[in-house]
């Protein structure tokens, strides 16, 4: 089986307009495609400003979880770019949806393994996250640490980003995933790898602590970030955007593409890869050249490419 | 498929002398037998003594590399159990044999995300271990930090326990795993998942470290520890044990029950559970139990098992 199209390189005026005017709405990935980690990425806020000007709509879609969606909402206005709180969509907010399915309702006790952005997102909605950024978990493992004993009315665990993680946080949360014969709920913010830092690092990302847990408890867990379906499904009802319309632009292949692909956004073809984060072409170009391939591998291949969103705005305004 | 044979329960003074009188080699793991992190388990120290007095052999084979084989001497005579240097395995050991198969010879800077263990054994034989116990690794992560770096001339990476891990250690070795295109040998001591702690504690093992950065960075690694059988054949090598005259005792499926099946200990039959550690009597039912299973699992299936040694000796000197 080879690939049914090869992605479609935008390196003109002409392609980059095409692609604009294929859509309406733009979905889009953070890290690696508007910023790496604090540094905004040249040209992004003239690119929003071409889609507010052309009338396209888009909101931001991010598997980082460390944030909450209020302190993302600082994070782009200290950048310089003007959005709204409605057009962020962080994990921590996700998996909080995710409780609610599961009818573990306000008042509950939640587990936390991860940063502010996840007890933030609890907090509004009225849960008692137990865990996260408790300064107590900072310290060095004892095994009669308070917080190593279970607390029997926690209903679920939600595990997700933090530069935090240490030896106590693992295996505190890992006597709740434990717990009762495993039978808590476990919800992760994302199944990532890594994500691009400064000066060319390649950072381990939120879902390896997620699968780091899974691994020890021998358990699998509900991925609430991309390239969940339900969570695409959520974006395109609050937005109100049209699938068929929509596109979703990332840089990674794992989350971003297969995310856009298996919500079928754009009818199959709104999905387009940035190069200016974790994906290399080498990286695409090794994707592509395989001999054999699978469905799965099938949902990784982006319909286009553009070097950065940098690139994609100087060809624009040529 | 069913099991070929459920596995013996000792639980009388004849089925432990008959246990006892079938084999002259004891490989015996450590933590979930011998001790429970600092503690003795009772009766090891008359369970050691009977075989010396009955003329058996035996060795520890641990897949902790936290410590050195000299720190570990230094421990069991702490606890009063007189053994020799010859006598113990660990994986930190058995990490430098896998770097001279590989051809990486003394010399050689080796980076290591683990506790002192390993960095001893490399030292010993003449390696220059990087990352490790650096204390510079305890501080938080900022992307300068001069350790994110690669030095060039690092030859392998070597992955084991660590209850000191954090963001910069994993980011650190990350960098090594991603280098030149993944090209570094990356050698980890196990694959456990988790171990018993004190009061019912479950804490994550060195193995949930190492695959986390097999996560992160998208790559397999070679396990020198148990259940693999190229230390197996090592420690027979070394120690002189006859294959069919020996077997291992431990409380682990997956790492110690599989060594010695996979390695044919006892010609297939050198395998004892004790259900002193992580594995319950409902664990091993459960398997049992299960109506399908693979070759993978039937590897997982001891010939033997008894509630601990602390019963063994009981049965034994009644």
């Amino acid at each position: 089986m080879t690939f049914k199209a090869n992605p479609s390189y935008i390196k003109t005026k002409e392609d980059a307009e095409l692609f604009l005017s294929t859509f309406d709405n733009f979905l889009l990935d953070c890290d690696g495609v508007i910023w790496l980690s604090e540094t905004l990425i040249p040209g992004v806020g003239d690119f929003l400003k071409y889609l507010d000007d052309h009338n396209k709509r888009y909101a931001f879609v991010t598997n980082n979880s460390s944030k909450s969606r209020d302190a993302y909402l600082t994070k782009f206005h200290e950048l310089g770019l003007d959005v709204a709180k409605e057009q962020i969509y962080t994990t921590g907010y996700s998996a909080v949806l995710e409780l609610q399915r599961l009818g573990i309702g306000p008042g509950s006790k939640i587990w936390v393994l991860g940063d502010e952005g996840i007890e933030e997102e609890l907090r509004i909605e009225g849960y008692f996250p137990l865990g996260g950024s408790d300064p107590s978990l900072d310290e060095e493992f004892y095994p009669k640490h308070p917080l190593l004993t279970v607390d029997p009315d926690v209903r679920a665990v939600v595990a997700g980003s933090t530069t935090r993680f240490n030896f106590l946080r693992c295996a505190t949360t890992l006597q709740y995933l434990m717990h009762n014969n495993k039978l808590l709920p476990y919800i992760g913010t994302n199944g990532d790898r890594n994500y691009p830092g400064l000066y060319g690092l390649i950072l381990p990302a939120g879902g390896a602590l997620v699968e780091h847990l899974s691994f020890c408890s021998d358990r699998k867990y509900t991925n609430v970030g991309k390239p969940d379906t339900v969570l695409a499904e959520t974006i395109l009802r609050n937005t109100g955007f049209d699938r068929l319309e929509t596109v979703m632009i990332g840089d990674t292949l794992t989350s971003d593409i297969k995310f856009g692909n298996d919500a079928q956004l754009g009818g199959g073809h709104g999905t387009m890869l940035v190069l200016s984060g974790v994906t290399s072409f080498d990286d695409l170009k090794g994707l592509l050249e395989q001999p054999h391939h699978t469905t799965e591998q099938e949902s990784l291949v982006p319909k286009f490419f553009v070097d950065s969103l940098t690139r994609l705005i100087e060809l624009l305004v040529e």
